[in-house]
C-alpha cells in the first residue's frame, strides 16, 4: 500500500484515494497549513482585504530542480510573488499545482515543499489551495509546479509595461543573468572560477519600499526572467511605444556570469534573472531609488543602466563600451530551455 | 524562424522571445482576448465585484487529450469552474498555464484553445492571465494545462464537505462514472455497444439555480471527479464525521458504463465524473431539488441515492441490490491514471 513512508511517488499518490490523502496530510498540510487550505474543500474560501487585485500564473519546469541559490519550489513561490508585486500589489495568497512523475523521490518532494514553505514565510504569503497529479514514468521529467497568485493592489500607484515615458530612467537592481548562469553551470557541470548563485528570491519587500517612498514617480516595474533584460526591455519599448537606450558600461554583470557566457557563447543580457528588477522612473528620483535599493540586501548592486527616448524608432539600443551603438532585439530562436 | 505558421511547437515558442510573442498574439490572444489579459503585463489587474472569493487550482494531464464529449481544454475550464462553483461562488475569472512538449502539433493546440474559449463563454468566465512553457521532446507527454479560478461568493449560503448532517439526503445529478468510462474506452479502443461520452461540462448554471431556489437547505456540493462517487462520499463522511448510506438500486449508471466496468473489472462508483454533482440537502427539499435538476439538460437523470446517518461508524455503506450491505472505502491503490 502506498504511503508517505515509501521512498518514491507512485501513481496511487495522484489518484485521490487513500495514498493521496496520506500524502496531502503528511507532506503538504504539515508544511503549508493555513485557515484557507486546511478544510481541503474543492476551493478555498477567502475574505480578501480589498476587491482590487493583481492575478498571475506561472508554471515552473526548471532543470535541474535543485541549483545553487534555490530550487524549483523556491523559484515557484518567488516567481509568482514577484509577478504579482511588480504590478503594484501586495502578494496575499497563492495556489500550488504539482505534476509529479511516478518514481520521484519523496525526500526530494519534501525538500521542495520545505523550500516553498520557507519562501512563503519570507514573502508573507499563504498557500490557500493546491492540487497534485501523478503521471506514469516517462510522461513528465521529475516535477513541474504551477503557482498562481493573488495580490492586493495599492491605490496610490499605477504600473504597467505600457507606461514608460521619454525622459525617464531605467534602473536594474541586481547583476544581469545570475539565474540563467547558475542554471547553465549546474546543468553542464562547468568549472568556473567564483561560485555562481541564482538570484532567485521574493522581491516584494524591496518593491514595497520603493513604492512607499517614490509612489507615482515609478511607472514600470518588471522582473527580467525568461529572455533576460534584453527581452523585457523590448516588451516595454513595444508596449509603451518608446525607444530605450542602455549603456553597456553601466550594466552590472558578475565576472563569473561573463565567463560562463564567453565559454558557451551566450549574451548575459538574454540570461534570466529571478531576483532583480527593471524599474522605470522619473529622472529626479533616480538617486533616491538607488539609495533605497542599495540599502536592501537584494539591491546592493543597483545601477541606472539607461534612459527612455522618443526617437530610436521604438527600439532598444545598446551604447557599447567601445562607443558604437547596436539594436538589441528579441531573440528569434531559443537559447536555453527549462530556465524556470 | 519559429512561427505560428509552423506545424509544430518548438522550444523557441517557450523562450519568451519573438516566437513566444507571435504564438501568444496569434493563438492565445485571438481566442482569449479580455480587458484583463490584453495588456500582457506580468499580472492581470482586476477589480472584483466583491472581496469574498473562492479560489481553486487544478492541473490537467488527461490522456488521450481528445475524447468523446470533450478534450483537455474543455475539461480544464469546466473542472475549475465547477470547483469554484460548488463552494457557493459565481466563477469570475481563471488563469491558464500550459506546459507543452516540443513537437506538439499547433493545430492540436489551436483546437484545444478554441475549446477552452467556447467553454469559458458557456460558463461566463474570462481568462485573465496565462503562461506557456515548452519542454524538450520526451520531458512531458503532449500537453498539460493548469487552470486556477476565482469565484465571487454568495453571501446567502455556506457550503463545505464538513457540513453534512444526519437526516439529510444525498442527490447525484447524473450517471456515475461517465467521464472515467469514456476515457477508458478512448484509451483502449474497446468495442462497446452504445457510445460512451464524457459528461465533462461546466455546472455553474445548475448550481446557481439550486442555490437560488433552495439556499441554506443545501449544505454540501461536490463534483465527484478523481476517485468517483465513492471517494468523494468518503471525503464528506470524514470531514463531517457522519455515516452515509447509499442505495445501489438508486444510483444512475449507464448500461454502456456498466459494460466497460464488467469487461475491465472496474467499479463504476470509483470512476470519475466531470459533469455531475453530489448534493447533500435537507430532506424536505429533495423533490424540489430533483425537479430543478431534471429541468436542466445536465441533470435529467438526477436521483436521490442515499442518506446521512449518525451511526454507521462514520463509514460509507452501500445497500446492495441483493439486499446486503457493504462498506465502500477509499481505494488504497490506483485504478486509472491520467483521468483528468
Amino acid at each position: 500500500m502506498a504511503d508517505i513512508n515509501d521512498e518514491r511517488i507512485t501513481l496511487a499518490h495522484g489518484h485521490g484515494g487513500l495514498a493521496s490523502h496520506r500524502l496531502i496530510r503528511s507532506a503538504f498540510l504539515s508544511a503549508f497549513s493555513s485557515p484557507e487550505l486546511d478544510p481541503l474543500d474543492d476551493a478555498a474560501v477567502i475574505k480578501l482585504p480589498s476587491d482590487e487585485i493583481s492575478f498571475s500564473t506561472d508554471s515552473f519546469v526548471v532543470q535541474p530542480i535543485f541549483f545553487p541559490g534555490g530550487d524549483i519550489g523556491k523559484l515557484a513561490v518567488a516567481g509568482t510573488v514577484n509577478d504579482v508585486a511588480v504590478m503594484g500589489a501586495k502578494p496575499y495568497c497563492i495556489s500550488v499545482g504539482f505534476i509529479i512523475e511516478e518514481g520521484f523521490l519523496i525526500t526530494d518532494l519534501t525538500r521542495i515543499i520545505k523550500s516553498m514553505a520557507d519562501e512563503c514565510e519570507y514573502a508573507g504569503v499563504r498557500i490557500a489551495t493546491g492540487d497534485t497529479k501523478v503521471v506514469p514514468k516517462g510522461a513528465a521529467d521529475g516535477i513541474f509546479i504551477n503557482t498562481t497568485g493573488i495580490g492586493i493592489r495599492r491605490k496610490d500607484v499605477r504600473l504597467s509595461g505600457s507606461l514608460a515615458k521619454p525622459g525617464q530612467s531605467v534602473i536594474l537592481t541586481g547583476p544581469a543573468g545570475d539565474h540563467g548562469a547558475a542554471i547553465v553551470v549546474a546543468r553542464n557541470d562547468l568549472n568556473i572560477h567564483g561560485e555562481i548563485v541564482s538570484d532567485c528570491c521574493s522581491l516584494n519587500d524591496l518593491i514595497e519600499k520603493l513604492l512607499d517612498e517614490l509612489g507615482s514617480k515609478i511607472t514600470v516595474m518588471r522582473d527580467p526572467t525568461r529572455g533576460g533584460v534584453a527581452t523585457t526591455l523590448n516588451e516595454i519599448s513595444r508596449a509603451s511605444r518608446v525607444g530605450i537606450e542602455i549603456d553597456e558600461t553601466q550594466i552590472p554583470i558578475r565576472p563569473s556570469t561573463r565567463a560562463v557566457c564567453e565559454i558557451l557563447g551566450f549574451d548575459p543580457l538574454y540570461l534570466a534573472n529571478e531576483g532583480a528588477l527593471l524599474v522605470i522612473l522619473d529622472n529626479d528620483v533616480v538617486d533616491k531609488a538607488l539609495e533605497i535599493c542599495r540599502a536592501h540586501p537584494k539591491g546592493t548592486e543597483a545601477r541606472k543602466i539607461g534612459e527612455i527616448h522618443d526617437d530610436l524608432g521604438g527600439k532598444v539600443v545598446l551604447k557599447a563600451a567601445t562607443g558604437g551603438r547596436r539594436i538589441i532585439d528579441m531573440l528569434a530562436g531559443e537559447m536555453l530551455p527549462r530556465i524556470c
